[in-house]
């Protein structure tokens, strides 16, 4: 893929399938439960099968994938933990011994795990452009490719030390506002060391901000090898019909570049949940996403999102499986009251 | 069991066990990710240990005990449905077409059904006690009897035409305030059947009000049968180390008359969701319990709670099967970042 293909790829995304939408609110009808009685599972149930084209819609097949990368502006000491984490975690999710393991096991589903550009750093985006125009072409058809056009659901999460900093330069790119707005604690600075991260967010704000022009160039500028491709995968998702459940901050970050890009762009996503991280609150505000979940959690890897997943599983399973009024034969109310007596 | 023994069920309650609670804090300082990274989820797990006097924790054996019982105060038309419904729905729960079967499926749980009392309703507690002592005492201690002790988890659920009515008294009876502060739609009231159910419960309080000396008798006045066995299987998980997961606002309000009858009774329960129903909100505050999901749902048979489960689920599952720093071989930080390099 090359870079300037990126934006054609904004050209014939799917559309929510209208059928299955009618379908899905038929059948809802029908249920043996008041009317929205399970408030936010019958709109989640709604949305997978809008997005699947499939009523009713399934979860069997639970993709989770992990992007990793490394960054060069985490030799400016904008993490708690040392670059080398990423590629011990990398090795660590691997053989099974991480969080998003751990949870994708109680969900069957299955993890993939995919590093970008062999672990290659980005340049320190506060210096220079984190990537030339291939190597974000590269990472974002990578993601792109990585989504299996037959998957149920996908869920995308992420590992990069220094990321969460890219991708407080990425939404202050693509939304405005101040630095600080957008820059947090991450894996667990101090506030001394929170302010010197916001310093290098600054800067990167400084140095690209009049040349940043489309926000697939922000991407680039200021984004990283894991983001893009966290970018490429969730557009690859759209055009093959996989809704996706969004993880935390740095997902959230590499979406919203295709919203900025078109909007209604992540109309086929949910957010997980949000994150403890603030500027992730901030974001999903800005893109009219309400998380499933809020629960403190700040791990990245897909986990928010993996932790979402029981919720959306049973809203499936009772649209699927329950019975309708006329099947268990219970009297309706309200209006069916009179009939009922 | 007799009225008077209920009160005696307070004595020698089991405390968390502070063994479990440090070899959970323990192990949970060396899984491989930064300290508080699984915010909530972390809590959920050493809750667990906690109060099953387990490390690790475990969730092979979950049960979803969901008790039905009518209320005379059904026949005021404070329900949008017809009384006769909560027996329809007992077997439509029995024959696996209701939305907690589907959920429970999900999850590998077991759903058990109680009918009190063979569907005897209560009297109207709006001009009469609901129960007698006998009546109260006996679907207190059906509940108190029904929670396995070999139980890893239980989720408590009901049916009962009018019970969010009952709710609504028994908070109002605990908590004071005015009826209308926990008065709501239910399952589906418009705005004048609000106010001619509000205008129930305000009878309710008028009637027993200055009767009500202990919290238990609030609950034989203006509770339900079913109510009071949730109550009891509440205090039964207590005494078994079976944690519990609350589910909506009749739930809740059972759980609330053993907090009130003894400060700290509730803290092996967990609320799981905090439900549509304004009274909920309320008293969860009122408990001081913050809801591990909040999505507009408003249906009980335990199904917000079990909604929740996957979230127990991931949080155990992640605590039990991640690798240590020293497994995975991945270096720690802050204060292990010299050390690293």
């Amino acid at each position: 893929m090359d870079y300037d293909d990126i934006v054609g790829l904004f050209d014939n995304m799917p559309d929510p399938d209208r059928e299955s939408i009618a379908r899905t609110r038929e059948r809802e009808a029908e249920l043996v439960k008041p009317e929205g009685a399970l408030g936010r599972l019958e709109t989640l149930a709604e949305w997978c099968a809008a997005w699947q084209a499939r009523h009713p819609p399934r979860l069997d097949d639970v993709r989770i994938l992990v992007f990793a990368g490394n960054h060069g502006v985490a030799a400016r000491g904008v993490s708690a933990y040392p670059p080398e984490v990423t590629g011990q975690m990398l090795h660590c999710l691997s053989t099974g011994g991480a969080a998003i393991n751990q949870m994708a096991g109680v969900h069957s589903a299955g993890v993939e795990v995919v590093e970008l550009l062999g672990g290659l750093p980005t340049a320190d985006f506060s210096a220079a452009p984190a990537m030339d125009e291939s190597a974000c072409a590269s990472c974002f058809g990578t993601g792109f490719d990585a989504v299996p056009g037959n998957a149920d659901m996908l869920v995308v999460g992420e590992m990069g030390i220094g990321n969460t900093t890219a991708a407080a330069a990425l939404a202050c790119a693509l939304f405005g506002g101040a630095a600080a707005d957008w820059t947090g604690p991450g894996t667990g600075l101090d506030p001394v060391g929170v302010a010197a991260k916001t310093r290098v967010v600054a800067a990167a704000a400084d140095l690209h901000g009049s040349e940043i022009g489309h926000p697939v160039e922000a991407l680039r500028r200021v984004g990283g090898h894991e983001i893009a491709a966290l970018a490429g995968a969730v557009l690859g998702a759209r055009h093959r019909r996989v809704p996706v459940i969004l993880d935390g901050f740095v997902a959230t970050a590499a979406a919203a570049v295709l919203e900025k890009c078109r909007s209604g762009a992540l109309d086929h996503c949910v957010a997980g949940h949000v994150s403890a991280e603030p500027g992730h609150r901030l974001l999903l505000r800005a893109l009219g996403k309400e998380p499933i979940l809020d629960l403190g959690m700040r791990l990245g890897e897909g986990t928010g999102a993996a932790a979402a997943l029981g919720v959306v599983r049973v809203a499936v399973a009772a649209h699927r499986g329950m019975a309708t009024f006329a099947e268990a034969g219970v009297s309706r109310g309200p209006e069916g009251f009179e009939d009922a007596g």
